[in-house]
């Protein structure tokens, strides 16, 4: 009888951190890159999924300007339909406008989204790095003062489609001024998915020695070339223990040019269950989630556990 | 402009082997596993086409009989048609007559395929492991008296489909009969890609333990689990300095239960390229081969650079 490897032989690697998180984003940087119009219930049903399966953090929306992401115009429904504190389910806020509408539906825990580079900020934020860092001042000092975890990305610290190479001192300079700002946590993100591993530990390696604590260090990183796994590795093993994934890896065809690539998380959490954590996810039940929303969104899900478990007959929705 | 992301930023991570070798599967074990019919002309182009791409080293068939695997009954036709002093050609012999034929071609690099289980061993070649290492020995002696560099395959080293968990000390028993028979190089595969980087970095040290060289192991990951690069840069952290791939990850349908999943040369040339190896592949070149074999095949590659590079306008064959 063949057996299924529904659940990887577990051998520890020494050195590595003591516990991991996983911070789910698929409802928010999954769905907003997706051209299937999803109805508000089946993201309210999709984020319950993903808790009951185990996700303990799951980013759920953005309230961003309908006028930019219209996929995400039901922002405040989608958090409406949720039970706040079943899990951690922090929100993208853009601006003070977006704080002011998530304080109005009893959001706990937000997030602000930084560039590392000024053409990225340019092209994606219509600003400078600088004025954007100032317009997330008085959200995250708000969002402090109403007792509010706040959590900072910092996009393109792996390479930049414009820029090319991005100096970690870049990174630097922006991780600091969002942290005097008052952010609880980082997340730097490979947004083009082309960094390599050794990239990852002068990155951690430079914040570290600019005084940056690993501890407040979340790593993103897409697959858009295949490495973002290889890169969760080197994170490690650099010290760094909370890592940003998309449920099936959804957001942006894998086979259209503005793919985002994001790590799935099932082959994340294949990888630290190997490794020995206890991530707390059920990997069945979060296969069969995804089966289910590659239904809603009509094409197959890049994850390769998706793929290997749904054919072996676990993760049928 | 956006630029395309063609390579990615060097950055050397410390401790690693100071060079590595890419040993490329594609043609035999690739095609093997392939259901599409494809011509012998086809298949030697494919060989010149990698080694034009700066791939040293290209297993090119397998002498088995062709009743079990039909794909390759034209092996003699394939080495005919090929400078066999163009790169390091291996071909895999199952048995002493499968040695007469290669010898015959001129052949002179082979490679053994033993299994790690017994379960495998019965199921892949109908024999025990020890009756097969038996017959190897032969091979193996015959081989070297030749000249010839000989490398021994080990499979199912990180679980196996009837056996599950497969001990580092059964491996070890299978790697050292190899090595006392006289093979030059050993590849430990991970047949069902459900290995992660825990079991990869304690398998080497076991097999240190046991006085192996790292020298003279390479591994042979599959991305059946999403798993394969991760378990590289494992690998490349306790030492090991070679590793297999398939040009554009092929070799069984990635939507079939058949799927082998053989990790893909150009996300392991992208990865060791970011990492400031000289593995003298030409990317682009070799992303142009694997959209060309993609298209013989009928279906996309899997690999994430292929279709990341072929997207942006490169790699078109």
């Amino acid at each position: 009888m063949i057996l299924p490897a529904t659940l990887p032989t577990v051998v520890r690697q020494p050195g590595l951190p003591a516990a991991v998180r996983v911070y789910e984003v698929g409802p928010r940087d999954g769905l907003q890159a997706e051209k299937t119009v999803v109805p508000t219930a089946t993201k309210v049903e999709f984020v319950q999924r993903l808790v009951r399966a185990g996700l303990d953090t799951v980013e759920v929306t953005s309230f961003v300007s309908p006028r930019w992401v219209p996929q995400l115009a039901d922002a405040p429904d989608v958090v409406a339909g949720l039970d706040l504190h079943a899990a951690r389910h922090p929100v993208l806020v853009p601006n003070e406008r977006g704080l002011d509408r998530a304080l109005e539906c009893g959001v706990w825990e937000i997030a602000v989204f930084a560039s590392a580079t000024e053409a990225f900020a340019r092209n994606n934020l219509n600003s400078t790095v600088d004025d954007s860092l100032r317009m997330f001042e008085p959200v995250v000092r708000r969002g402090r003062e109403a007792g509010m975890r706040v959590r900072g990305y910092v996009s393109m610290c792996f390479g930049d489609p414009w820029e090319g190479t991005v100096a970690p001192a870049q990174i630097a300079a922006v991780a600091g001024r969002l942290l005097e700002m008052g952010v609880t946590s980082l997340s730097l993100g490979d947004t083009i998915g082309a960094g390599t591993a050794g990239q990852v530990i002068a990155l951690v390696e430079h914040l570290v020695g600019a005084g940056v604590d690993r501890d407040v260090v979340a790593m993103h990183f897409h697959d858009t070339y295949g490495q973002a796994l290889a890169n969760v590795h080197a994170a490690l093993t650099a010290g760094i223990a909370e890592f940003d994934a998309s449920a099936g890896g959804i957001g942006g065809c894998p086979f259209a040019r503005s793919a985002t690539g994001n790590l799935a998380t099932e082959d994340l959490v294949w990888m630290l269950t190997g490794l020995g954590y206890d991530t707390g996810v059920d990997l069945p039940e979060l296969v069969a989630t995804s089966v289910w929303m590659s239904q809603v969104l009509g094409r197959p899900s890049p994850s390769a556990v998706v793929r290997a478990m749904a054919r072996d007959g676990g993760g049928q929705s």
